[in-house]
Order: C-alpha cells, then structure tokens, then sequence
C-alpha cells in the first residue's frame, strides 16, 4: 500500500518535468507553472474516461493511460494545435501500485511520442475514470474550428473509419490479442496531432470522430450552418473491418461507430492534392468522402436510426 | 431527458463565454481557445470531487457546483496566481436537468464573484463526480511555491481554523441548515484567491489547508527543506467550533481535519504588520501561529496520530 502522495509523486511524476520546455513548475506544488508561448493562443479541451462507460475496466493499465490522454489529444488535433501540456485527475477503487505504475507507462509513452508534458495530477478514491485535461498553442487565427466550412468545400476524412466499433466488437467476442489490428484501432487510437497542424491553412473546418462520422458531422454542419452531401460507398474501411462485420455492418461501423479519432475537414477542392501530399509524408490517406452544401440537412444516407452513440440517450442535437 | 449536446450546452455555457476577455472560443468545439497575458506564467491545477469522498451526495446541487470549483481555485490562491478560465468535467449517474441546472447555478455564480470564465466542459455517465481544471496567471518569479520557506519566518494563516471539519461533523449529525456558520465553512469554502496575490510580495512560500493544517505544513516543511515550531494556542478557531466540538475537539480539528481552504504561509517577521493590513483590507485576519526553524521536524504538538487525511490510508508522505 502507498500513501496518495507516493503515488503521484512516485508513479505519475516523469523525472523529465522540472527541466521540461515551457514548465517552470510540474508536478508537487499547488499548481504547476508553465509558460505559454508568447502571441499564441492556448488551445483547452478536458476528457474523462469512465470505466465500462469509455473503455474495458479489464483492459490492460497500459491501454488505458494510453487511451485516456489520447481522446484529450484528439480534441487539439481537431484544432491543428500543438500539444503541450496536460494535467490528470485519476479516480481509483483502490491504492494498486502495479496497476498505477502500468498506467502510467502508457500514459508518459503516449506523452513522448506527442511530446506532451504532465504537468499536474491529482488521485481520488472512487470508481475508475481519468480525466485529462490538455494544453496546446496555436498561433492566431490558424486555429481549426467546426464553423468555417463552406458549400462547395469537399468533405474528407483521415485514416480509417469503423475500427473503434470494429475492435469494440472483437473486444466485447473476447478477443484479447492486441496485436490484432482493429483491436487496436479500438484501445490504442492514435490522436492525428500532426494532420491537424499540417492541414492548418487548407482545412476550412476540423473536428474529431469519436461520436461516429455521422454524428460529429451533424456537429460540424451545425456550427458551419451548412449541409452535407455524403457518399456512403467513398468511406474507407478499416482493415478487417468487412471480415469482421460483414458489408452491412462494416459501413454502419463507418458511418455510427465512435472512436475513431480521426478528423472530419472540410476543404476547398483546390487544396486537395496539397492536403494529401502532406499528409502522405504522415503515412496518412486522406479520403474524399463528400461535399459540404448550402441547403441545410444531409443527403446520401438514411438517417431512421440514431446518429450516434451518446452516453445520454434523448434528443437528438 | 436531454442530450448531452443538450445539457452541456443549455446548462453549463454562460451566455458570456463568447465575449468574455480572454476567450476567443468558448464551449461548444473541439477546444476553447484562450489568450494568456503576454510574459505571464500559466498557472494550472485539478481537483476531481467525489461523491461521498470529498462531498455528501445530497448536499444541494448548487453547494456542489459551488464547491467543486473552490477546492480548485483554492490552489491558484496559495500560488498567488490571478484565476482566470476553469474547463469541467461532469460525471453524472443519470441525467437530471433540474440538477444540472442548480449544480450549474452555484458553479457560475462562483465564476462571478471570482472573475473566473468556464471555457469547456465535457459530460459523462458514472458515479457523480466533478473535475474541474483552474487556469490562473502570475508574472515571472511572482509566484508563491511551497518551497521558499526559511528559518526565522513567521508562519501564519489566513482566517481561522477547523470549520471545514466542524461542519462536517455538524453535517453528520443531520444538521442541514446552510445559514449554520460552520456548515457554511464546510460546504460553501471560499478560495482565498485575494488573499494569495495581496501576499505575492511578502510570503516566502504558501500552501492551502486542504488535507488539514499538519498535513499540509508537513508538505510545506518538506518542499522547503525546513522545519517547523507550531503554537497550538494560537490556532485561531472558527466560530461555533468550541460549542461544536469541545476545546479539545477543535482543537483537534484546526491541527488536524481538512477541508479549511485557507491559505498557511511563511514570511520574514518584518513584512507581518504589511501582510496584515493588506488582509485586513480583505477582511481577513493573519494569525501568526509559529514560526519556521533550520531543524527539520515539527515541534510544539504531539504527532502521534495521523497528521491528515488521505484518500489512501498508506504511509504518512
């Protein structure tokens, strides 16, 4: 058994913090002090991930602090910022420094790869969930909200869509092989921080999948006050997703499945082969999925059922 | 039922987040987007509420919203930091408009009164718990840390001592009447947010009485490197803590329970009579109730018990 106070210090403290770039101060005062980059905005999104709500209770620790500051860094990718701080607020049942210490080498893994800092945390007592609250910058007026897309502009899509629901699947089959990709599409998602960056002069509009495609959409028209012309049969599949779910399943996967956490953009047809060239140097695709149109709705797919998933069901947004 | 598109939005964005200075994006996209003070430090905190850990369940929703948010802005006060934006994560068993909207109600008026903008937000089902990220500002080299405490300083408090457990203890006897000072203390605390930045100049370090006043001039000796001689006589109590609780018992609970959210700093025995005046413009007194020594360690009280309460009962930090 450790004291809170061993296991934040102990566990959650990367020895890198005190001489991190940009933090006077991590973690161990009352607040940590960080400097933000001077005429840059900061760009703030917070995520919780709540136990058999968000993720698998059982699955590994290191899968979940990987997975918890992923869905917080997607926020900032959808906002072409650069990501550069974070600060974690870990609910647990009980005092398991294996399980911590697990957790946290997914967590500052995932930190080292986006070079993200942890700046701050705090450990309570309660069921398991991990809110993550993320720091980026992002110069002035090159930030990607969800309101600039324009009729006209082409609908397109990074990666992969349908592995979130596809791994959740094979998941909820039993399967615990992590080396199966759309298992890892589901645990693992990678949060496309650089596509964000690159794409931020030619991305009329950006947000992240984690709802499903047709949800984050709807989202996307929304705050734009346009509609959308979609093409179903244009989405790309996740490896494996069609062997797994069949045709009808992988395509609803496609079009409703959440955590896919890659970007929905909006783009002027001229930018298209700049957009791709940079994000093939990123070993992404990018897939023209649609356009965006003036006349409000969304056309090219059946909307009888629920959009999304929701951890609220009610009205539909 | 609402949606959770519905409830974020509805409840938790105050209408003046779009205007608000500071805020170029406010709730409702991926990220807020924030525009920190040029050569300012960021200073960034998070506390998570739990139900029934740090708070009771059927305490009015109102005093939780109110509450959640004090024990974060409370650390921005023992850092001298100016509070500026908050993002919050909401965990909630169901979804209960009527709540949210009380819960939203005591958290905004507390953003008023301490100029604090809530830029984001984020709803998930789950035990009931509150996340919430405090953002302040402070210049370079201004900030009070824990650990600038010196031999010779005076140590002293803002306000008085053992409320926060007084009224916890009145709570458990089924006192319910919010006009009871100390049930005040424990549920509605007031982030000494004034105090900490009118003491920027004049403390050496500072810390907030969270865990209780042992506990927390424990992390305070320790980030220091100093020790420490307390007067437990000179403890100033709350009002009603004696009739509470028995001279002994509030004694007790000013050494030792938490929950007080004043601020405990150390400061040169020449800067005491300044300090004061500034507080007592604030309406807050400044009690001296020891003194910081070379030799590490704590003298003047028995520390035969646990010195604070922690969320993991462990070793003592």
């Amino acid at each position: 058994m450790h004291s809170e106070f061993d296991l934040i210090t102990r566990f959650l403290a990367p020895t890198s913090t005190a001489t991190a770039e940009g933090v006077e101060l991590g973690i161990g005062d009352d607040c940590a002090l960080l400097e933000p980059t001077p005429g840059e905005r900061l760009a703030v999104s917070v995520d919780t991930s709540v136990a058999e709500v968000h993720f698998p209770a059982s699955a590994p620790a290191e899968v979940i602090g990987h997975r918890a500051l992923a869905v917080s860094l997607s926020d900032l990718a959808a906002m072409g910022a650069r990501a550069r701080w974070c600060v974690m607020s870990l609910t647990l049942p009980e005092a398991d420094g294996d399980w911590v210490s697990a957790f946290a080498k997914g967590f500052h893994a995932l930190c080292d790869t986006t070079d993200v800092v942890l700046a701050g945390g705090d450990m309570s007592r309660g069921e398991l969930a991990i809110g993550v609250t993320v720091m980026g910058e992002v110069p002035p007026a090159a930030a990607l909200t969800r309101a600039g897309a324009r009729p006209g502009d082409c609908l397109a899509v990074t990666g992969h869509l349908g592995g979130g629901a596809g791994g959740l699947a094979r998941w909820q089959a039993g399967d615990r092989d992590l080396a199966v990709p759309l298992l890892r599409r589901y645990l693992l998602p990678q949060p496309r921080l650089a596509a964000g960056m690159a794409l931020r002069d030619l991305a009329s509009s950006a947000i992240d999948i984690s709802d499903g495609l047709l949800a984050d959409l709807g989202h996307l028209r929304h705050a734009s006050g346009v509609g959308a012309e979609l093409s179903p049969e244009a989405l790309p599949l996740a490896d494996g997703l069609v062997e797994a779910l069949g045709e009808q399943g992988a395509r609803q996967a496609a079009l409703r499945g959440g955590d896919d956490y890659e970007l929905l953009v909006s783009l002027p047809p001229e930018y298209l082969d700049e957009a791709r060239r940079r994000l093939a140097a990123l070993g992404l695709p990018l897939t023209v999925i649609g356009r965006i149109t003036a006349e409000p709705g969304l056309e090219g797919v059946e909307m009888s059922t629920s959009p999304g998933w929701q951890h609220f069901p009610g009205e539909t947004p």
